[in-house]
């Protein structure tokens, strides 16, 4: 069973799921056997356009693609509103779980979700690509050191994108019935995550969501940001929106260092990935200049993130499947943490900004 | 009278005169006439080090160089405590005033200040040199680029710098009766200035200050920040801080367009400074990489930024004293409203980080 290949099934034409297919194509360890949508029509239109073998099974219902036994695991591209039916049905159903973010709408319908995994044995990821890129974990090792980097004190994140028209009448980002949490549980997910991995997963005592949201005539977030406060004085603020243009950024600053991304979650090309940082950072004589000056670090990505993903996935599917291993909890206690602190600042927005505890 | 030399005196021998002595030197339509300190002793010692040409006049008390016909300008590096009494003395004794950052304790402090300049007919210029770097005319033409970057949405900013046990135990900066706005006089100055630079100098309407300041053992603020509010739904934030690596950043995000810099304050090198864009970005197929990517530009520097302001001010200076102009009113506009965004968020940090509105 060492070169046991994961087979996946997609639930959801999505079209994040286009990525993730060819993510799953490329992954050494994993293959797709299934596409399930609303009707047959759509998983094959769907299974045509992404160029997918003949070898897939195409199926018009998500319920037959959790019914196949030849089937190891589903990603679910689905609306968060959805999640918690399909996501606990699918566990139920003994597959391992490759979820999109957000994970829920809120932290109770996740732990429902965790509880089906655990129950049935089944292991959970999110669909966070960033975090598998093999640049994340050189970003960690330089936040990690103690030397160059030092103790962590403020982070800033951002994700925006500009929509267009089309999206902002259209989009289930903004469809209060489907993915009810707007930008905060799209865009904003992406930045609590990263401010999350800069503090080594570390909560946050309380968060203040700024008083400025921008809503849509359904009271879906297309704008908001928040600041969030440790106990040690660590502070962190981030925006999300789908308003301003397009921008990812993770500002990270330490005791004895910094460190710079601009492209955190889908970096400027596939082929490699850099980021900035300096150290111990002066001034050169008469401050007029830095010294010493900063530092860029290219890092090469043999496989695209998403496809580290489906790899680091099916890793440890196999090691269940395969060798008995327990699930991995890493990464569904990663993603409950994003979700409580997401649940925190939604409170906050929802009740006047006011400073909000993150909860247990 | 075209080619008018405009004579300085520095007051006060500080550590940031050295600097600024030798912008004076460089700028071309500038000379360096005197230095005044509290004693011969001192402003003969600060002359010899910098290596003053002996026709430097020495003198050891500040009124001898405001006494001094000979003297066109003042530039004053004195610790903000001092700026009311020394810059309004300067101004009615006719010398043109080029002021240390925080220009006073406050805005109604300043508005003397101002009333003296105004009164004597003297420009007024503070010492933000960051201003004068030709890097930042080009920043400012890329903000206003209505397809470019379109209409400003966010800033975030950074000023922070690791401060030795040295400082943080004698310098000016830290100093209740010298400096008592601490880091944010000083780092948190110029970040509020970089918001207003991006925001085209539009005062937001209120602050609120974070509710996480570090303090001294005299209440002196060693790291604090703040988000800011218009009316339109712009939102700014800002840390600033002694205790944290050295970091300048400024990120202004449009609805079309996004600048980085992460040097704004003190550019990496004296020789060119570069800043980063994008403009209308989007994804590749499939979400895998950016297009366009962005660009970086790189802008020469014929002299360094603190000669630039020497020579903008000194231009100014000869305007007035040749020409019969009226004193630059841009100027100390820009320093007030600084000061004014100063004042209200060192009275939301004093009032238990309520919101404050920015004063007229």
């Amino acid at each position: 069973m060492a070169d046991m290949i994961v087979r996946f099934g997609i639930i959801g034409a999505a079209e994040i799921a286009r990525k993730v297919s060819r993510a799953i194509a490329l992954a050494p360890n994993a293959t797709l056997s299934a596409i399930g949508s609303r009707s047959v029509e759509k998983a094959s239109k769907f299974a045509v356009d992404n160029g997918f073998s003949p070898q897939v099974k195409i199926y018009g219902s998500y319920e037959a693609v959790l019914d196949d036994p030849e089937i190891d695991a589903v990603y679910v591209p689905l609306p968060t509103s959805l999640h918690l039916r399909w996501a606990v049905l699918a566990a139920e159903k003994k597959k391992h779980l490759l979820l999109e973010k957000p994970v829920a709408l809120n932290v109770s319908e996740f732990d429902k979700i965790l509880e089906a995994c655990e129950a049935n044995g089944v292991q959970f990821m999110d669909g966070t690509m960033w975090m598998h890129n093999p640049r994340t974990a050189l970003m960690k090792e330089f936040l990690s050191d103690a030397e160059q980097f030092g103790q962590l004190k403020s982070v800033n994140s951002v994700f925006s994108f500009a929509a267009d028209a089309d999206f902002l009448a259209n989009d289930i980002r903004v469809k209060s019935d489907l993915d009810g949490l707007g930008a905060l549980g799209d865009a904003g997910w992406y930045c609590i995550r990263s401010i999350l991995f800069a503090a080594s997963f570390e909560l946050p005592k309380r968060v203040i969501a700024f008083p400025n949201p921008v809503l849509n005539e359904s009271g879906v977030i297309l704008s908001c940001g928040a600041s969030l406060f440790w106990d040690d004085g660590k502070i962190a603020t981030f925006h999300c929106s789908f308003l301003s243009n397009l921008t990812m950024d993770i500002t990270a600053i330490g005791t004895n260092g910094t460190l710079h991304v601009n492209d955190f979650i889908i970096p400027y090309g596939e082929k490699e990935a850099y980021f900035c940082t300096n150290s111990k950072s002066g001034f050169t004589e008469l401050v007029t200049g830095w010294e010493p000056l900063p530092s860029k670090h290219i890092v090469p990505t043999d496989l695209p993130q998403e496809a580290h993903m489906v790899r680091e996935f099916s890793h440890l599917v196999k090691e269940i499947k395969a060798n008995g291993s327990k699930p991995e909890k890493k990464w569904p206690n990663i993603s409950r943490k994003t979700q409580l602190v997401l649940d925190a600042v939604k409170a906050s927005l929802d009740g006047g900004f006011k400073p909000v505890e993150v909860g247990p």
